[in-house]
């Protein structure tokens, strides 16, 4: 979190020279200053897309602009490639690692895609577009195409003079491991490099084979990549085809970093953050869309449990303390079906609830509805001496305390199933759990308060 | 997600052996079926900790014990351990690879702690104990303490000798690196292994080192490791001390994995599942306690709001329709709150908001007070036209109107200037942005709309 000392005065004098216009100014104090990943994001967070993209064209360093590319949020880095000139976004875009660069031009809009595709060399345009069919998280998307294989049959003195004559390039992109290939491509074995040292020279590499390859189709989610990744102790996993033909390698710390932006998706979608990642130097129509869209359908979804409020204007008439004890209702409800959505979604994750639908709801009605009543009893007490302490008569008390117990055992419920039926119909739990049973907990909160308050009023 | 086949009849008939207290025969099934991750966490996600501890006992198969506690989460392996045997578990704790057995015992009771630590190898004790003085999450707490280190006055073919007579344990640990040290093993260099096997059999090991090399403190945080290994392409950091002498080594999966952890923290957190991850097979009892105090402080939070309402009764009796409209403004500023911080939080984490307060303070006030004029003005407008169409006076609908525009204004600055705050005094602003801002949202909310429509009235 902490800047170097220096970095943070290069980061306001760059900002201040852009903000006058004066990018070779800026340039060149970004060029005299080496700004770590920190700084960088702090500088361009606060510039919006045309100024980065200037000032990335003004400093004129490969090196340093493609660490911008990498270094920020992929969207944010897709906006600052779509506001460069094109030549220069293809050529820094084809210096990147190809899976870096596939994910970065599947976030560009379709039309600057093509215009910076349309410039790459051949080869790369060719490899490009084989990792952008894939969809993202799966392991062909997050595979990279630059690897070491070798056929089975070479000798261990081929490859180790292949490799000392190619040191410089295999250090580049970390090689770890030697794939071994028959014929047509297709897997055939794995051997650390580091065995190499340990094998006769005159041995076919076919020798150093342990064991049947530990590898990942190319359509495997995130999910079975952190699997496979858990079962297996390796830095990086093969990817092959159907056939059996090796694509590319995966690395753990990739399907681990993919694994984590969907928790902190699922998380950034909980807080009403949907539709992509904000930063404050985005443009005011991008986040006012957004956010608005977001908060338009929340405010039609709390329709349903006003409604049910204007519609019993009567018994609010006759007891005006139900109006206050009303949200209370609500947000309790709310909170203890969020509570039980929580579970739901992490044992989901983890894997404890199965496949079968069956089970999977009498496991999770079995485990939280002695919980609900548990639970429920104190909040409907709780409610209960709360209305007597704002004038209620004990009556109309204990009907609003009937009423909240009821509705948290509904919410508890509700809560809990939500997740599991959603995953069933492929709509992320994480998205749509909590305001469906909170709008839910609402609606079946108000009706049964205002019903019981009729009554007993 | 999906088992394989068979996996899941040995599931159910696990737990059908140990539901019917016949711990050999659920033994036996488990021994007979090689279960995965998944699978082991579908059926130790079902057990208690009791049941889970006598299936161990009675697999009596290390191997697979071991991989139980490393495949279930933290407390959950706890409570197994807790419940077994001392002898076994320390036989089992002691097995685990160093970083991971720190983990378990500082998760486990200080009595069971201590009973299992007493029982372990001294050597283990020792190395085991100087791990739990670290912070989890800090480098030192996610170090292995297996690492291959030679004087850097070694020759390359000593190195290769040992490593050649040390293959198997080697293997074991995955050694990628060769670290190199200096007589007060002070850490002077480090050389991957390959390169071993490009250099001359005499030459000294420190004609290897190519440069300083990379490292970190044992007291980095999770966030200081993260951008470690952002500006390192390497796959594990040596951990040294204030000296600078070797302590250990920090994987990247090991980082990675527990800044997701913290991720997924925050989203639980932010759900309402505070005091430890929870999973359905826990006793009802720490359910009820967890869920329950969230729950009640929620409770206590809302008396606020509703206090404001119940000041107000004589202005509800006046205009009934009010009472409907409160639960919308309630629920439409809060989420407009939760949104700003979380874009706050974010871009904390990012670094794009800096240590200055002041200028920090100035770019989301900036950033976000024309945004919250743009978004109130139709919420306000969207509010005044229900108010009239469930029967209020055209007065009435502008004077709640213009309360909720007011209010979505005050909670968007509050909730973006929350996560601000609550950093400064060192409280996760994870764990409390969303219920303070939403809180205070309330208490603004209701407090304006009851003054307005008093006014109006």
């Amino acid at each position: 979190m902490t800047n170097a000392p220096g970095e943070s005065d290069a980061v306001v004098a760059i900002g201040a020279a852009v903000a006058e216009h004066d990018l070779e100014r800026a340039a060149a104090i970004w060029r005299s200053n080496d700004l770590g990943p920190d700084a960088t994001r702090e500088l361009f967070g606060q510039l919006g897309a045309a100024d980065a993209a200037g000032l990335v064209a003004a400093l004129a360093d490969d090196v340093r602009a493609r660490e911008v590319l990498l270094w920020m949020p992929g969207d944010v880095a897709a906006s600052i490639v779509s506001a460069l000139d094109t030549a220069l976004a293809a050529r820094l875009v084809g210096g990147l690692p190809s899976d870096e660069r596939a994910d970065l031009l599947a976030a560009l809009p379709d039309r600057s895609r093509a215009d910076i595709q349309h410039l790459l060399p051949p080869a790369t345009q060719a490899e490009t577009s084989s990792l952008l069919k894939y969809l993202p998280g799966t392991a062909g998307g997050l595979m990279e195409t630059e690897f070491l294989a070798f056929p089975s049959s070479s000798t261990v003195s081929e490859a180790i003079r292949d490799i000392r004559s190619n040191q410089q390039k295999y250090a580049e992109i970390g090689v770890q491991y030697l794939y071994l290939v028959d014929d047509a491509r297709r897997l055939v074995g794995v051997a650390p490099i580091r065995d190499l040292m340990l094998a006769s020279e005159d041995a076919p590499l076919s020798s150093l084979i342990k064991s049947a390859p530990a590898m990942v189709r190319d359509d495997a989610d995130t999910h079975a990549l952190a699997s496979a990744f858990e079962d297996q102790p390796f830095m990086a996993l093969p990817v092959v085809d159907a056939a059996g033909t090796l694509l590319g390698v995966v690395n753990r710390a990739d399907a681990t970093e993919r694994e984590h932006e969907e928790a902190e998706d699922d998380y950034r979608v909980s807080q009403g953050i949907v539709g992509g990642e904000e930063l404050r130097s985005m443009p005011v129509a991008t986040r006012w869309r957004r956010r608005g869209a977001w908060l338009a359908i929340n405010l039609l979804m709390c329709l349903g449990g006003a409604g049910v409020i204007a519609w019993h204007q009567d018994t609010i008439a006759k007891v005006i303390v139900v109006a206050a004890v009303l949200p209370v209702i609500s947000a309790t409800s709310g909170n203890a079906a969020m509570q039980a959505a929580a579970v739901s979604i992490r044992e989901l994750t983890l894997g404890v609830i199965g496949d079968d639908a069956r089970t999977a709801w009498r496991r999770v009605l079995m485990h939280e509805l002695l919980l609900a009543v548990l639970l429920a009893a104190p909040l409907g007490a709780a409610v209960a001496v709360l209305s007597r302490a704002w004038g209620a008569p004990w009556t109309i008390g204990a009907a609003v305390g009937l009423a909240m117990s009821l509705n948290a055992v509904i919410s508890i419920s509700i809560g809990g199933l939500a997740p599991l039926v959603l995953r069933r119909v492929r709509v992320d739990p994480a998205l749509a759990s909590g305001p469906i049973s909170t709008t839910v907990a609402d609606i079946t909160g108000f009706a049964l308060t205002l019903t019981f308050v009729g009554l007993a009023a």
